[in-house]
């Protein structure tokens, strides 16, 4: 039986959603967690991936049981209960032998925290920007040129393994969300890194060291090094899977 | 020279905010940085203290220079750049040369979190009741019981060194803010440990397993013995100080 899981994560202590040796991952403790209790190993294929440091409030993944769960929401509980604070499990659905929590997904919204003031409640969870601030207007106009074109490979991170660097993005605008920017960008799929480099990119304009014009010209180099450095990971959050 | 200073702190690494030997304390941490920069051992006195692991979103204190500072703004940036993630400065403002953090506040306000959901981003910030959830309108019907006594021995640490143990309660109510449910208690002033007896206290009348006039009983006895166990730490704020 296949079921897929929906789950939130405080990536602050964690490299990332992807297992990998030698390093704790999400997926590594909350795929031990289930399979102590079910007492089967299990497998998870999660919708995408996060870097190292990246948080998630709706993240999701799939796997498969030989013996059915006999109550999913009392497993989410029992799940919870052997977690630690910063993995927490809300919901677990039965769902069809052939979905599949990567392929299905539609799309993948993210959104990147910013503040300009020190806040000790959200360090972990915002990028702080230093000096005289960003310019949020200029930055919305560069983040419309996003629109114009699919290949990003100017905000991938080099010598991945995927076969194009196309995106189609859906969403890309700055947000006044109490004491922070917040910007959201919703894509049918992102490239490693890619969130981080634009935003990064966009600071670059909001501080006015790059013109509207030249940010076209960044992704129209297909050059890594003509972007941004990348932001800060603790200012970033996947919210939302879209299926 | 006398000056209020009003800054914020995350709770969660210091044993409160009093100086202490042995023990790490954000007095300890704030005087410092100030003193470093100002080249003069100052001394802070704090508009009152929170307990270890307490946080603050706004406190405030007094201490004196032998030389005026020449630029408060900019203080409160260079201390903002030397004090760790934790702590914050808000604002440095001259004052009169016997104006007192301490007497001159008339009140104080505590705001105490709490979810009945695990929330990785909250954690830190709000307690987490496990189990059937609480009843809060019976909570806040024995809250306005408070109202009625100016006598809160019941609810103090044992051996503190007040005169009395008198508080003037002018505000108690449980409302719905968000995911969290949250207290908002207002008093001229607080004994040791009271707020999260108090909450403790409530808990127990949400449960069922304390009665509004049992409540009352407690506050009648002065006998800390018979209230309920103190909240956790990690829900309580310190959110005004009013003068």
């Amino acid at each position: 039986m296949r079921y897929f899981i929906y789950f939130s994560y405080r990536g602050t202590h964690y490299h990332g959603w992807q297992i990998q040796p030698n390093n704790i991952t999400v997926q590594e403790v909350l795929q031990d967690a289930l399979s102590k209790i079910v007492r089967e190993k299990v497998d998870m294929t999660g919708a995408g991936r996060t870097d190292t440091g990246v948080h998630a409030s709706c993240m999701v993944a799939h796997f498969d049981l030989s013996v059915p769960m006999e109550d999913p929401d009392r497993m989410v509980q029992k799940l919870n209960s052997i977690l630690p604070a910063d993995i927490a499990v809300d919901k677990i659905c039965p769902v069809a032998s052939n979905a599949h929590a990567r392929f299905d997904a539609k799309s993948r919204t993210y959104k990147y925290y910013v503040t300009e003031r020190k806040n000790v409640f959200s360090s972990d969870f915002s990028a702080r920007i230093l000096g005289k601030g960003l310019n949020y207007d200029l930055m919305n106009e560069a983040a419309k040129v996003l629109f114009d074109y699919i290949d990003f490979t100017s905000f991938s991170k080099v010598h991945t393994d995927t076969k194009t660097n196309n995106c189609k993005i859906m969403r890309a605008e700055w947000q006044k969300e109490g004491d922070f920017w917040v910007f959201t960008i919703q894509a049918d799929r992102f490239l490693r890194n890619m969130v981080r480099a634009v935003v990064g990119t966009l600071f670059e304009v909001g501080r006015g060291k790059m013109t509207i014009d030249q940010f076209r010209q960044v992704i129209e180099s297909k050059d890594r090094c003509k972007a941004g450095t990348s932001a800060p990971a603790e200012g970033l959050f996947l919210v939302d899977i879209e299926y």
